[in-house]
């Protein structure tokens, strides 16, 4: 089969990989629809963190081709949403609502397992792993937005739901990539009443605004802070949501954040350091982290199918297979928010 | 009157101080019956935090001797409870159920105000920050314990709610100063069926017995985080309570802490590195900072008051103003938990 192999850093190439198999009863084989690249893919196609050459990407959606003899919940031709990680829905921390913290579990494309970007998956403990979609003949629209929801969308929620964002509150978010953006709709989605993106980008605070967000601020650092206070009574914002991942965002998002609220990160971090000072002074909370994104799937896809939210809107460029190495660099240029690649028909 | 005098690291004396009078409306002047020494109070007597010369001590309990004209709630010859923070009660931090955080607040003690260790105490904002005790000739055992409510019993429940302690939780306790006793008290009391402390002296492991602790660890560091996992199927704790403050009671309170886990922390951070690492690839959480006693001081002095929790069993060395040096020098040298000062008969 074809797929998208990473041979290092800056170097993200379509290739060929053996077709998976069933290995395990409790697999699936899923032929790929839709992929796309992560932000986070960029922190191996960097260089900044290490990667195995071989299978990339986390995220897909598609048509289930072949099962185990123990997959219950699904059927062949189901067109099914993969959340970033598997998870064997039985163990200690997946019983504890943590499929993301799964003893068993694991992630796609990891360079010898397969990976999203490619046209067949071997999904591990696929019946608790992979969710149904209901219905046939999606759009097009429906479909992308199906497609971010096995990643950025679920993660932005996580961010959300970890900073305990509620009806009537003030949400600032740290970040304006795609997981940012999410971030703004899922708070836009709880209730909140008034989000202000951090954005310096005029397509991505187009994004934003779409998403829900009421302000938008395009000064950084202890700039952004000082103007979040002044735009809060001198108070904060009742939820801060850090989308990064690095020492500035973290900063920025605990000087932004209400004294008594919490901060919800879920960027991978690099050269992060929390303010304690702020954490134990100013009664400010830290949560989120790796999103159990396979707990939102549900209510996301009932969403989405009935046109309540639309994340598929953070894909702004697409491409295929051949073109992965397109997919990568405009990301990394940050020409694109994130790129659709397509893979197979519906 | 007479006052503890904070004369600079390692000197604390009795002293004189003009008697306080009201200033504002909305004072109270409290004549003290009790008054103890706070772990915290040991940062500024070993000289690690700043303290300016003067008055000290932010924890006391006593007889409202006078009245300003706008104080609701209480009449003079109340006996209060006085959290270790005046709070207005208006703010929008207040409202927001934040009185530690309060924009008008401040704490006792610190130099130029009253403090705790001395025979009067103007409190600002009385109606809002003391709490009446209800009935009269309260026993000498339920006095030591309403004296425990003005910082350390509210600040180890602080602990356990932030880390969302529950019923048939089992929960970690890192430190076994007054404040981790204390939490292992308040996480006994919400519920929990196992509590692990760490604790090696004797003393401290005897009252954390009669507290509920059901597990006592003598290790450390990376041994305990082991014993820990040991204990927990390899799981790590439900919740874990950082009541130190040092990098490495938070090192420990995240390696014992299970994937999914809030850590609950109080310690006023000396050299403290929180592993963000843990936080995101755990999904651990961190929450906790200074506690809003002044919530928390009803339910628990109903709770004193019927004998359901005898948190008083932290001090374990009497003295009066007169033995002002020796309540510190005792708990410095680790000769006593914590040090309680009779100031004036009730």
């Amino acid at each position: 089969m074809k797929a998208a192999i990473f041979c290092g850093p800056r170097d993200v190439q379509p290739g060929e990989r053996r077709d998976p198999a069933i290995e395990q009863p409790t697999d699936a084989i899923v032929r790929v629809v839709l992929a796309c690249v992560c932000g986070s893919d960029l922190w191996y196609y960097r260089g900044e963190s290490p990667h195995a050459q071989g299978s990339i990407g986390h995220e897909f959606i598609g048509i289930v081709e072949e099962l185990g003899t123990e997959v219950p919940n699904l059927d062949k031709s189901d067109f099914v949403v993969a959340p970033f990680l598997f998870s064997d829905g039985t163990c200690a921390n997946c019983r504890a609502g943590w499929p993301s913290q799964c003893l068993n579990g694991g992630g796609f494309g990891r360079g010898d397992n397969d990976g999203g970007q490619g046209e067949l998956v071997r999904v591990p403990f696929a019946g608790s792993t992979l969710v149904r979609v209901p219905g046939t003949g999606h759009s097009d629209e429906t479909m992308r937005s199906l497609m971010a929801l096995s990643d950025v969308m679920g993660t932005g929620h996580h961010a959300a739901v970890s900073a305990g964002v509620g009806p009537g509150m003030t949400v600032a978010v740290v970040g304006d990539g795609a997981v940012g953006l999410s971030a703004i709709l899922a708070s836009h989605r709880l209730g909140a009443s008034r989000i202000i993106a951090l954005s310096r980008n005029p397509a991505r605070q187009a994004v934003a605004r779409r998403f829900g967000a009421t302000d938008i601020i395009a000064e950084r650092g202890d700039d952004a802070i000082h103007i979040v206070r002044e735009m809060t009574d001198g108070l904060g914002a009742d939820a801060a949501l850090e989308c990064v991942g690095t020492g500035e965002s973290m900063t920025t998002a605990f000087g932004i954040a209400r004294a008594g609220s919490i901060v919800g990160a879920i960027g991978a971090p690099h050269g992060v350091e929390v303010p304690i000072e702020r954490v134990i002074f100013g009664n400010i909370g830290l949560r989120g982290g790796v999103a159990p994104v396979r707990n939102y799937l549900p209510a996301l896809i009932d969403d989405v199918l009935n046109d309540r939210i639309n994340p598929g809107l953070v894909f702004d460029l697409e491409t295929n297979l051949d073109g992965i190495a397109e997919a990568y660099a405009a990301m990394d240029e940050r020409r694109a928010i994130k790129s659709l690649i397509r893979v197979s028909a519906a």
